[in-house]
């Protein structure tokens, strides 16, 4: 693809690069940058590549339901305030709700735990010709549960290789899986919390308990450290995305979706009639 | 509300009057304009009307999210081609997938047909803080069922009464029911097959099988004109909407979801704790 085409200045392989963690290779988050400005230097440029890429998305999204063979599944992780909610808005929101079903995994029911922790995700999975978006997800089982202790840490062990055993069966099966690790800094969480705080139309959004996940902080850090080192796979690699900058998060994230889409290529299905033999009476 | 803040020259509630069918009023379709030009004289005054409805709408689905203790569930019902799809983009594309659940129902599962009929139905109803869009829904079980003779005719006699005690019982639990009949004429539902057999991206929408449909228009409109005088009710009306304009559609419907969402008037809950006792580490 050409670079104008991508609708910015930088090649999207230089993007990739920086974003992708490779198979089995350490790739603590305390050595990533969370704003990479070299990425997209220039917000309006960032935001005209987006609109570009909103458009592409929204067109090829129509072409993959029409096809109904394949699915993309985007799966957005990130701690409190990364900006979960705000990607699907700002990547998403062109394509409307007719072809984007976006599922988020709050605390499990208790139905749903007297399932296996991935009962639940498996029923979300988008269906085919449609684009599935995970506000947060099963890495919520090596995460949270792994910091707060809410399962055994030999059964949360087992549960990396689970999980690319579970990613496996799903691109072998026709869905493509993005994984994005929203990354912000520490300091950029007190600033969103503290926003949460002062303006009487976000204090829904404040949680009390956030403060406790707060303070565990460098916990969590090291679980997500585990869970990209564990789980970026050649099919379904995690991208550690720098989220501070909500423009940039946006433009990284569509560029992606948009190149994905790009490569599966969908295609309109050959009729099954002859349409010049059919009159409409 | 003034109607500056509709966003067009036309004040509500004659467009309201225009469309709404009163309870057990016989209103045969035959006696309807599917154009209505009165309603929007002017297609683009009507599509900016659209405009700012999309954008209040939007913003309005924010606070019933934040909100959480209602949701609006509007009903989508018409004949093939007659633009249930295209109402969903036009109208709700701007709120994106975020608040608003889109299902169609299709030809009922195995599974499904293993319950009764508003059992899908139930389960699809939007949570509190969503917009639920049912693109079809359990009124094709008094309208293709009827027609096609899928199910005899006592127990569809007896569904109109058990729609309304269940609609009835949803907009006592908090949700609020819109409903919508997209009216088309029988040649502008020519010419949207005629275009679907003429533009190979559009083949993959046209099924043989609507034609056989169209052979049985009469028993159609038939269905359609008992389903409106024995299930619109004061607490779920139907509205008959012009629909061979796709633009003027739009900007009807929307401006009801809008009327609806400000009547129903949601609000950003009062914090349940001091933002200013709060500091962050």
């Amino acid at each position: 693809m050409s670079r104008q085409a991508l609708g910015w200045r930088m090649d999207y392989d230089t993007l990739d690069h920086a974003i992708r963690i490779a198979p089995k290779a350490k790739a603590p988050l305390k050595g990533r940058d969370p704003l990479c400005e070299h990425l997209f230097p220039d917000k309006q440029e960032a935001e005209e590549a987006l609109r570009a890429d909103a458009k592409a998305i929204d067109a090829m999204q129509d072409v993959l339901w029409a096809e109904r063979k394949r699915a993309l599944l985007v799966v957005l992780q990130g701690i409190d305030t990364s900006g979960k909610d705000g990607t699907v808005r700002g990547v998403f929101n062109s394509c409307g709700p007719l072809g984007v079903a976006v599922t988020a995994f709050g605390k499990p029911s208790e139905e749903e735990l007297s399932h296996d922790y991935l009962w639940r995700v498996h029923k979300a999975v988008p269906k085919r010709g449609m684009i599935g978006v995970f506000n947060r997800s099963h890495y919520e089982d090596v995460l949270v549960v792994k910091v707060r202790g809410l399962a055994p840490a030999a059964e949360v062990e087992r549960r990396y290789e689970q999980i690319n055993a579970f990613e496996k069966h799903l691109t072998e099966n026709g869905v493509t899986v993005l994984k994005f690790m929203l990354h912000i800094s520490k300091d950029e969480q007190r600033k969103r919390l503290q926003e949460r705080l002062d303006d009487p139309k976000k204090h829904w959004k404040f949680n009390p308990g956030d403060l406790e996940d707060r303070a565990l902080w460098d916990d969590y850090v090291a679980a997500y450290d585990t869970m990209l080192e564990r789980c970026s796979t050649a099919h379904a690699p995690w991208r550690v995305t720098p989220a501070d900058k909500k423009w940039r998060r946006n433009a990284i994230i569509s560029a992606v979706v948009r190149r994905t889409l790009e490569e599966m290529n969908p295609a309109y299905p050959k009729a099954e009639f002859d349409p010049k033999a059919i009159t409409i009476e």
